[in-house]
């Protein structure tokens, strides 16, 4: 089917067959493929991972009316769903390329290029015995299963991150995207032939839920999953999964105004917490005030975020603190409001008692994502921010800053609220591993068991 | 019961009753307990740790023989269990505990108080913008779930680490240690209890599988799992856990014996990983050898294992070039024995054209625990170090060298072949994680996402 046929082609079952699933058979050999790409990209020296991601950025540049081309396809189909009730207006927005994002997937590329080598960093080095040298050493993870969502140019920033990092990734992304992840990865994968052909199958693509649960059933063989998408979807991964899942399902973030707060950074800091971008991870959802904090400020802020068209669930001694100031249109908050994610323009607001009772209100309810303290205290700073059990805290700043890009990681691949490996943005670091290697000279264990012989476990300086 | 009356009683079944499961309800609250406990022991200062730990040896030392009394209840029911087939004479023996060995915790206790504070360390430091620093800071994990077998004294090697690290931990010993474990848990409880009372529920017990799966059900609410034990059971809760499981499941290490390899090194390397202690993880169970590699040497070796009672099952190939050494006695490997976990006194062994072949052969088969080359090609040795994907890689050392007091962590709590977070044999800095400190101003994204101000990005240097 040609183009023009495509944009004649009004059966949209017809185009969206396209996105039929490999059987299982195909699933596991291209999950066999990434493995082995996945040894030789690991082993491949950084000059030409660099290489690869220099010629991208060239090819990404002289393909763009082929990806704009693609991309129509996907906007046509969007628009249909989107009109059908099948997809959201924030979805279907994502789902479009233009010639500045074509531009800033290149530069992208080149930047990814410019940070330093993730791998071979040695962490440790211990002498353990005169000719017994043991070092720590990072390397590449593996094979990574990466989902998210309509986003295409999502597609080169894991690819890139993927590449630099020596692993083999999985793509899957929103089927309303399907022809842009397709053309790109088609992209991705004829630069890297050219420079590396056995490291081909290091980035490939998935695009249905179905070969995702097949994958999902092979889990034993890859080595991470780095699933963005839905509450719902993380919860099922990582119910099902054999291998660790990085990621979060939620982005409960909370602000605390202390009793010795500034106001005008407990305004700047609210505000922006919540405004900046009501519909991501990382925005405000819960206001936590001291008991104490004047009620004529937080009646301020709160007046602001209703001019922006914010929904305000209060307590109900907040509702009582603020009985006086009447334009306040305040709804009563439940329960349910503190462990609701609303990404969106509504907020809850509690008064407690002291930042003993924020704190463990936020480890009881919030997600473990990114949670700020506004306070003029610096020692009960110090103390929230060891107290708060969260991947961020933050001391007199916006929850917004929660973000690879923002933290100066270059990138990320997701935001991880687990406890172990990366927590937080997750960039270039989250992706490598380690492992020890141990330079001997014929040494066994024995003599020193029986006493022989002694560890010096001297630290090597480098 | 008394003592005495214990020691006539011959009623196992009312002696092992003592085990009874707590109730659902109680497990949860046990949790909830644990998880209070480790936000006051995360942010216990380091001395009151250590000064724990340095009480506890002083405690062990003085409740010698009520260690032992309890622990001679164990002894006699192992001693049944053991009579009755249902209890292995390795296990029995590790049940016991002698003044020695009591001994031998106390000074655990003491060297762990000396190692350096795993928390708060700084990562990585960067000024984000003027007035805003991002520090990247060690911390405890939480609550974690640790499993283990019927050795009595991992309890204080377990709960000494725990400490050390904040973490708040929940054991689960072997039902054969059950008198000791609990005495020890006592013990250790007492001396939290006396710093810190509000950390004592930082180290508990749990006694029987009834309560572990109860556990392993509400795993959203722990932090990590560590399992040390079957095969079998360690995936059976890798299966169920909705939290990650650090460990290893399987131990299938081997050793490379290239044709450039030095005689004295191989026999040594060979002897040491399969001789020094069969029944553990880090031995050796599959030996490669080039096809190269002179057959008189790998005559001699298998010789040696022969006479130490080594069973030896080999490929064809390696049966044919043995064929003139008549007295060895070798029996043909099936393709299962190259997946095979023997820890026994058994081993099998495969020719292979190249170490190619060698690096296929261990990361199709092995799993990913330590793996030795021996060669006098330091290039060819860099690249074997490369290439297998496992947590030890070892050039000419015995694969026995991989464990924590070897590798001089101090302690490990286990060896984990996952390929996130800690790798290989797990210490103190396993057991902590980081998170992202934001010292701000009062500042928000707004104005960086216009464009009005740009992030700088500067390293702080510490």
């Amino acid at each position: 089917m040609g183009y023009s046929e495509f944009l004649n082609c009004n059966n949209l079952d017809k185009q969206m067959k396209i996105n039929k699933s490999k059987i299982p058979a195909e699933i596991k050999k291209q999950l066999e493929n990434a493995r082995k790409s996945s040894f030789v990209l690991s082993n491949l020296n950084v000059t030409k991972k660099n290489q690869i991601l220099y010629d991208l950025s060239f090819k990404l540049r002289a393909s763009l009316s082929e990806i704009l081309e693609e991309n129509f396809k996907d906007i046509i189909n969007a628009k249909k769903l989107y009109e059908l009730g099948e997809l959201s207006l924030s979805l279907f927005e994502r789902v479009k390329l233009t010639e500045s994002k074509i531009e800033q997937m290149a530069v992208y590329c080149e930047s990814v290029a410019k940070l330093t080598n993730p791998n071979g960093k040695i962490i440790d080095a211990t002498r353990l015995d005169i000719g017994l040298e043991l070092y720590k050493v990072t390397c590449p993870i593996g094979v990574i299963l990466m989902i998210f969502e309509s986003r295409p140019d999502a597609v080169i920033q894991i690819s890139s991150l993927g590449l630099k990092s020596g692993n083999a990734i999985i793509l899957k992304g929103g089927k309303e995207a399907s022809f842009s992840n397709r053309i790109l990865v088609k992209l991705i994968r004829e630069t890297i032939n050219k420079i590396s052909d056995s490291s081909v199958n290091s980035i490939s693509l998935v695009e249905t839920r179905v070969e995702v649960n097949e994958l999902i059933k092979l889990s034993q063989d890859l080595d991470l999953i780095i699933p963005r998408g839905s509450n719902q979807m993380v919860q099922k991964i990582q119910s099902k999964s054999m291998v660790p899942v990085l990621g979060h399902a939620d982005g409960i973030c909370h602000v605390f105004l202390d009793n010795e707060g500034d106001e005008n950074k407990s305004m700047s800091v609210v505000l922006d917490s919540k405004l900046n971008y009501p519909a991501v991870c990382n925005s405000l959802e819960t206001l936590l005030v001291h008991k104490d904090f004047p009620d004529s400020w937080l009646a301020s802020i709160l007046l602001k975020m209703q001019e922006s068209g914010v929904e305000l669930r209060v307590c109900s001694e907040t509702k009582n603190r603020l009985k006086s100031f009447k334009s306040l249109k305040l709804k009563k908050a439940v329960k349910q409001d503190w462990k609701t994610e609303y990404i969106d323009l509504i907020i809850s607001v509690k008064s407690v008692d002291s930042a003993t009772e924020a704190v463990m209100h936020i480890n009881n309810f919030g997600s473990k994502h990114t949670d700020s303290i506004v306070t003029e205290n610096k020692e009960l700073a110090e103390w929230f921010l060891n107290a708060v059990d969260s991947a961020g805290v933050f001391w007199n700043a916006s929850t917004r800053f929660a973000d690879g890009f923002r933290y100066g990681l270059g990138a990320e691949v997701g935001v991880s609220n687990g406890k172990i490996h990366a927590r937080g943005p997750v960039g270039l670091d989250g992706l490598v591993t380690y492992k020890y290697k141990l330079y001997g000279n014929g040494q066994g264990v024995g003599e020193y068991s029986k006493g022989n012989r002694e560890f010096i476990h001297e630290k090597i300086n480098l």
